[in-house]
């Protein structure tokens, strides 16, 4: 059983219960955009920072301590089961993730591993590890919230082989032999289902499933490739209990599928109104978003009035989570981010 | 006065008056998917291209006789009439369009021309010649589209200074300093709103706005720097009668003011369902789309699956154009395309 949290307006927004203010995280949050997130980064790479406990934790501790969010997300990267998976990633600088073998080939699908639970630990110790000091670390202050890419996100990348424009090859192989797609969406889901039900048994108290690429899918494509598979990813963990998150970008022609999904909140990118979006589906799921992170260029009296404007347009009533519509970008100063915290906690406790 | 046109079925589409078939044609029709481009993109740089009236209509005819479209559309780029402003623009292979001298300070700003009627032509004698050329080509067969960027799109690309994946310099200066975007976006404007009265008057049949970036926008801020400098230029060529398609990318959450806003035909992107977008604008504009480029790489049967399900999504009654909901990609094969083609006129014809 988990112990009370200090601050749990987070977890009680996510089940839609009272809270005494709009609690706030930021995706990305421990970053670049951070000069002690800067200061680590120099002393390793960014896939060695991943799968080094210690330095986990201390950048998933960064935003607690420096910012004051009301929740740590586990730093990670969502290409880590895939690389477990058996595909080899690089970071660059330039380009960001770089496969050496994208998976186009039957061959191809056929060498991917499926995680199972015991195998995944055993690839992935450093996950385990990285929990379980957090959670020593956040000392009951915070949740901490686990997180993957959901299947279709994780097969544009594995397909793509790199950061994609258009998601061409994807595509073309979505279009031309979607028989291969959903096989390798059924192993990407079998993994996930397992990757998730780890960071859950390792305590974490929440669960995001980023599904940033379905937003590039027309409908009828979204709901063959990507919204079976994220279902059925909820599925497998929802009856651990923990809640979970599910974020996707341009979420407007797709948001009633994310409400009826199975997810307890819809994580919402900026360019959709949050108060048209609740009264789309706020009677099925808590909602969370969704400012421009452009927005936290600007002074914050800036950000005072495009924050508000958030808090307003969702209005009364508990189930808002306050974050961003994408994660923070890395020119943008810290004390804005710092800013727009404090604005949220202001701005929402007054009501 | 214009004479009869032996093909007006896109007009009329436009219009929503009753059709024999779905007319349709494909954004970016004339492009490098075809050998017979390439070989004259071999002779001359891009821009040197859009500027010789031989070439443009040799281009722009180009999908006319090899495809069998039912409206041709200018050869051009929406970034002539900036370079006309006084920004100096390359195109180079691997960046797309970049600007020397990206608009970003007061003498900047103060620098531009604005385009007054009888300036433009003077600036872009090609223009007006090249519509001569093609209307002549065409000989009354087809309708010739002419079309312009709508002006948060242009400001995009004069301030980030090229393509931009977060559009971070125009979004700073968004919310840092809205009173220099808003006299940018007032220059652009009233020059828009000429360089498309001389395209009208040349002889074009419709036009088409491409506020392509608008989509990445918040309602908020679409509503503050996009919509009433388009509706400006919407109202700027109104009484011409020249029919106006607005498109935009990521329509989903801005349609109820594409269709509100004087435009005769919303151009969706691929990522709404038609039969949805209809049904909210539907009795306001026509709707042009909006088929996932990527289809196109599909075989035949599998393009004639997607392509009836828009035409069925759409129904029956008029009002539809059919195209892509972006451009067409280089790598699409011309076969494809043709088929696509024969698809929507085939099929809608049955109807």
């Amino acid at each position: 059983m988990k112990t009370m949290l200090k601050n749990d307006t987070f977890l009680r927004a996510c089940r839609r219960e009272p809270v005494d203010y709009t609690p706030v995280w930021i995706m990305r949050q421990a970053g670049r955009y951070m000069k002690e997130y800067r200061a680590i980064r120099k002393k390793v790479d960014f896939l060695t920072m991943c799968k080094t406990p210690e330095l986990v934790t201390e950048a998933t501790l960064l935003p607690v301590e420096i910012l004051g969010v009301d929740a740590a997300i586990l730093f990670s990267d969502i290409l880590i089961p895939v690389e477990a998976m058996g595909l080899e990633v690089r970071f660059t600088e330039k380009r960001g993730p770089v496969f050496s073998n994208p998976v186009r080939s039957e061959s191809g699908l056929e060498g991917l591993s499926i995680l199972n639970l015991p195998e995944s630990v055993e690839r992935m110790p450093f996950i385990k590890e990285s929990i379980r000091l957090i959670l020593e670390a956040l000392d009951n202050r915070l949740p901490l919230i686990g997180f993957s890419g959901a299947p279709f996100t994780l097969a544009t990348y594995m397909i793509e082989g790199e950061t994609s424009k258009n998601f061409t090859w994807i595509k073309r192989i979505m279009y031309d032999n979607p028989a291969f797609l959903h096989k390798l969406l059924d192993k990407i889901t079998t993994t996930i289902i397992n990757y998730l039900e780890m960071q859950i048994n390792a305590g974490v108290h929440a669960v995001q499933l980023f599904d940033t690429w379905a937003g590039s899918l027309g409908p009828v494509d979204y709901q063959e490739f990507a919204l079976p598979y994220t279902e059925r990813v909820i599925k497998g963990i929802k009856e651990t209990g923990c809640p979970i998150i599910l974020f996707a970008n341009g979420v407007s022609s797709i948001l009633e599928f994310m409400g009826n999904s199975g997810a307890d909140v819809a994580g919402l990118d900026w360019r959709i109104d949050i108060g048209d979006a609740r009264k789309r589906v706020g009677n099925m799921v808590a909602l969370q978003g969704n400012l421009d992170p452009c927005v936290l260029y600007a002074r914050p009296p800036v950000i005072k009035k495009y924050a508000k404007n958030i808090l307003d347009r969702y209005g009364s009533g508990p189930g808002h989570i306050f974050n961003l519509g994408h994660g923070i970008l890395p020119d943008t100063p810290v004390e804005h981010a710092k800013a727009l915290i404090e604005i949220v906690h202001e701005e929402s406790g007054k009501r």
